[in-house]
């Protein structure tokens, strides 16, 4: 990604795919957005997700429950990305959603070599 | 900043602080959050700005604008928090509004030891 105005596209397209990918794709899918060795941190504060083996447990839980997503709001600045977006999760009777802010690095390739996914409990509720 | 209930609030807040700072205080206020040794990048992707004189020198480009802002959304994790917020500033008859999201790390003091700041022209009207 040589041009400035290149990657911010490339990065905005990146992170829109990964939105529907949340709601509609398999774990193979959101497991693909990363680089080998990228890192994953979701809630910050806690466990350090590190490689693809790490990021592939993360993402299983979600492989069963039907789920919406939705970008909020995006912002790109250099070679990284700032979002907060609207999950819903639906498993049997319980629907809950959660609204995170979102902080990814990339790299030339526009693999995400570091999340961060900011929320609490706070922002998550029982609908 | 003990238990995490208290460091949730602490942390919230000192960004609604920060936030009114912005507006309305001096550049002494806006250099007092953050530790003698922290980073500033604002945007991602440019200069880092590191330590109290460079901070400093950041900030000093407010000192003489009429500024308005607004804290959009907050997101507080661990020793961090992620915020989205309206800056509004207006020199002579020229306005402009920016609507970045950052991301802030605290010591255990409560300082600021890192500001990245997530915004791109694409993010600024001019009203």
């Amino acid at each position: 990604m040589p041009h400035a105005s290149d990657r911010f596209q490339a990065i905005t397209d990146t992170v829109n795919r990964y939105i529907a990918a949340l709601a509609e794709g398999s774990v193979d899918d959101l497991v693909d957005f990363y680089a080998d060795d990228a890192t994953l941190e979701d809630p910050v504060g806690g466990e350090v997700h590190i490689g693809t083996t790490a990021i592939r447990g993360f993402y299983s839980v979600l492989a069963g429950l039907q789920r919406e997503s939705e970008l909020v709001s995006l912002r790109v600045a250099g070679n990284e990305a700032a979002f907060q977006f609207r999950l819903t999760v639906t498993a049997g009777e319980h629907k809950t959603r959660v609204e995170p802010i979102e902080v990814m690095a990339f790299d030339d390739r526009g693999k995400v070599t570091s999340m961060k996914a900011y929320w609490s409990q706070a922002d998550a509720t029982q609908l």
